[in-house]
């Protein structure tokens, strides 16, 4: 005979490797959506997430989350993750601390696409570092520990739209706010766009975060009885289904094209719409939110350009913009408390003061640490570096190392260059090595 | 204590969760398979799978599939999926609806790689709809429903290599042929190759397909019950290494080089004639089934070629051929009917009766599809599209856009220009958006 | 009610197709970090693994190493996989060979990174199947067979950190070490430098192992009802991003460049070394085994290149000197009988007899399987092929195939062309099979 705790830990455990294998999707996304010669430096970032992110969090952050409230502001036990913690779950701890460990990865890696192509790469080592010990865990005290204010105002946030969408979100937009555009970016007046660089390779980090989000939403039942389990996983995909089919005609009906970033994007922002409410809503509702919310990545992606803010990846129109949206949506839809099934008001309010408080939080909370970044390291690549792309700058070597696969063409290049004396060479990946 | 039903929901929602993300395999092969100036648009239209085919199941295709019978033919309730259905499974449905919907983009996806590079994408978005809604619920319904007229025939279709492979090969056929090849394809009676234009990119797909076959076939249980449930597993391994052994010694000994699509193609097809009789063969019989299909491929690749239809990335040869080949090998092999191992022939009969009338339907429904798509948008791409490639024509933007990683080569390239006066510059990918 | 078997069934049946994607992790890692020229060969011989080194394991590997025990050598029974064996394990014998088959692919593996670039292709094809046929399996049967010498000694090695990466490890060095370098390696006494050429490629396939390791070492327990799952799980998450830490800060401050590829490999060989241990160990042992892995793959990187071993993926430093390490950090930390933990330093001696063992017989059996391909089919490729590039000498395709995306780039290089005389078009990949 097998006991709850088992299925539950294999569970949660698959559930969790699928949630850190996001980072893979994260990844691929960014290093598809920016421009060449920065490809390796967003790669190199999510491994600072996977890295040191996972170890501070592991450290301290799991603690201010999860440990004995303290005014019900933030958690003042477990650090160092004991191996004994009474959840009140049918679960071992490792398996929740792992869980969680995924979530707060992915939390800093929704900041890490918004500051690409100009972040000094010291300084998102602190940004990442800083966001996982603090930023994340103390929010996420609020809303998912039981003794959070947040919690205790009846807020509800199933998987994560505001703990961690609306939290990386905002914070993702401040400290992009506080860098600055790229070079070049915004210029007469008008934006400048840079295409990206690899779009086979974006889309695969989104069939990655998409067969991911399974075990993000579906697994933060943290129990495999749940009776709500399954209709979480079918919310999750119809969710994912309409947000990038809205996003799909909406751009090539008005734009005659159906943009591929947009396709992407608006089907990542129906998953993060349906995190808050997965649990709360039923199949039609689902489908409304995704809906909206690939619409909502449109809008938003345009409104945030206005206010020159420079999110290369699309990072606050998608969890930003799209992490509120799921929040309030579980107000209006939520099958016990929403404000259109039942016409009461008071959870959409409770919601609407998670999501505002979410976003001052992130606000404050990414201004503070982008300017820690400045004073000690300097948060900003120095204008040479971003012209050269921060792949040569910070490691060294370009993302693709291919002219030997041109070899005729190659030749014709050499010959070129024999001819006129421009060199054709690619710089040498590994002079600073050497000399270092 | 754990009931039957938990255990079944988590094995189901991760078993779809898989399934889901062989589109992402489907995504990367495609991609990888086609000319760089068409990998965008493979991609999108396994967006258009997943979006739109996927809402088009749920709403219509899942009812007529899995409805009440009307006269084996069709069924006629549980549209727009319901949340309560009686299955006789020990399973929640949504999450049954949840595997279905994965297996039904599955089935579109196929249909997409035979039509690469020359179809008009609306007419795309026309027909993978109308492929979830009608053309593959229905013939599943004749197999699937306990009601249909093949399944009350005896035919046995475990995990579809009839019922999702062989229609979507068919069809795939059918509508390529209507289409008609690609520029340049065949001419002066000789089939003019157009060279695969990323590899690595292409096996990635096969890798994630070869991964999420486990958990389309031994899911197929619906019962993390099901005794036969490892050997299943081991069976799908089993075959589709066999499928990639023969196909690569093949190439090797017959051509002097072993070649990389035939190898992939080789294990894909491996999978898909093992799918159908995964659960009623042995170890043994799965290897020689999987030898067979990795030769069948090669043979039929050619065939196809003889033929002048133009499948760009194997699929009907894939799909189509092998789906027919592991349908009939469960009539000779199946532990309790086969021809060889019984020696009765009347699951054989029943067998090839299934695989005849899906390949009909499959023809019929497929030529039908395609009418709609004709007479509505057009079925084809322009020429001038079709030369310049898909993606800037219906995307505006080029698949992969890395002038910028050659800093030096750019710079000659640019030299050059000033020079000759010939433009080196891509095209500007946003122009159309721009003035949109 | 479930019984047990049902649960380990599902939980061993996803963890092996979780270890069997490692092998696309492989692929896209290798395919990165080699030169172009080589990335669809080194694909290929991914799929010699999954497919001939598969069924080779299936064959005879898998009695060798777990069938009836002589003499504490070898195995003598269960060859052809029977379906009925007595593991003394709650589980299906099929699920315990699919688990199986993915262990020695995985160990073939990593035999196929360190002799990339150079390597005869049908050389490896019969390297391949001879470490699936005997290497693997015989000294796997030492350790993990229960009458097994070294298991009778009292060897631990939970998950492999020696029966899987140190013998690989041990086999990669001595073949490569007989293969010789790659031309132009090592000349005039200094270490030639041939950069990666995909970085987003190769950090694709450390996320595939990432997600796989879970499966890799929590599967493992072959029993979802073991009460170290879940810190097993957790272990492995620590160890891998405590690996990638200390090489990111190390190569950061040392270099002053963070460096992609000792990041990545770091990280792998904190999941290498973390593997034998995981069971045994606790979350602060499992972050500084991973911190010192994550710098001996920096220092056995150098070491080897000192010894003129070339090894173009470092596969003999993460898995090679990593495995080592493993393996005798459990004789220092294991919390039954480590010397660190309890004084007793006789586990660390039969550690070290195990990990010593291990290397002899991957040493000398590497030597003999190397000798076995050199004098049937030639070791190593023609100087000619070799600069070619392995992709069109043994496959007859390159990896990218993308002239044609750089439409006016190059019709720039055709007008080139046509005004010097010098070719600029890619050789034909399909002259070879035209007259083969």
């Amino acid at each position: 005979m097998v006991e709850a705790i088992h299925l539950n830990t294999i569970w949660v455990v698959l559930a969790a490797a699928m949630v850190l294998f996001m980072e893979g999707g994260f990844s691929l996304l960014e290093a598809g959506l920016v421009r060449t010669k920065n490809a390796v430096n967003v790669t190199m970032k999510i491994f600072v997430d996977l890295t040191i992110g996972a170890l501070a969090f592991w450290a301290i952050g799991f603690g201010l989350m999860f440990g004995s409230d303290a005014g019900g502001l933030i958690g003042t036990s477990l650090f160092f993750a004991p191996q004994q913690i009474d959840l009140g779950l049918d679960l071992p701890a490792a398996a929740y601390v792992l869980f969680q460990l995924g979530f707060a990865v992915a939390c800093i890696s929704i900041v890490s696409g918004a500051v690409a192509e100009r972040m000094n790469f010291k300084a998102y080592v602190i940004v990442a570092g800083l966001i996982a010990l603090l930023l994340y865990p103390i929010s996420g005290h609020w809303a998912w520990n039981a003794d959070g204010w947040l919690a205790q105002l009846g807020m509800k946030d199933f998987a994560g739209s505001a703990v961690i969408h609306l939290l990386g979100g905002s914070a993702a937009f401040v400290i992009a706010w506080i860098l600055g555009p790229r070079q070049g970016r915004y210029k007469d007046g008008s934006v400048n766009v840079f295409a990206p660089s690899n779009i086979p390779l974006a889309s695969a980090g989104v069939f990655v975060l998409w067969f991911g989000w399974f075990g993000f939403n579906a697994g933060s039942t943290l129990n495999a009885g749940d009776g709500m389990l399954s209709s979480i996983a079918l919310n999750t995909m119809l969710g994912a289904a309409a947000g990038g089919a809205s996003a799909m005609l909406f751009t090539m009906f008005r734009f005659g094209k159906t943009d591929p970033s947009m396709v992407m994007n608006g089907a990542l922002s129906g998953l993060v719409a349906i995190t808050a409410g997965c649990a709360f809503v039923n199949q039609w509702q689902s489908i409304v939110i995704g809906l909206v919310a690939g619409l909502i990545v449109i809008w938003a992606t345009l409104f945030i350009d206005r206010l020159k803010v420079d999110d290369p990846v699309g990072a606050v129109a998608v969890h930003g913009f799209n992490g509120a949206f799921g929040t309030i949506a579980v107000g209006l839809f939520d099958a016990q408390g929403g404000l259109f099934t039942t016409g009461d008001a008071s959870l959409l309010a409770a919601q609407a003061i998670g999501a505002l408080a979410i976003i001052a939080w992130g606000f404050a909370g990414g201004a503070a640490i982008a300017y820690v970044a400045k004073v000690t390291v300097g948060l900003r690549a120095t204008a040479e570096e971003e012209e050269e792309g921060l792949d040569m700058a910070y490691h060294g070597i370009p993302a693709y190392n291919e002219l030997d696969r041109f070899s005729e063409t190659t030749k014709a290049l050499y010959d070129f260059e024999a001819t006129t004396g421009v060199s054709v060479k690619q710089p040498d990946p590994f002079a600073a090595k050497a000399s270092g």
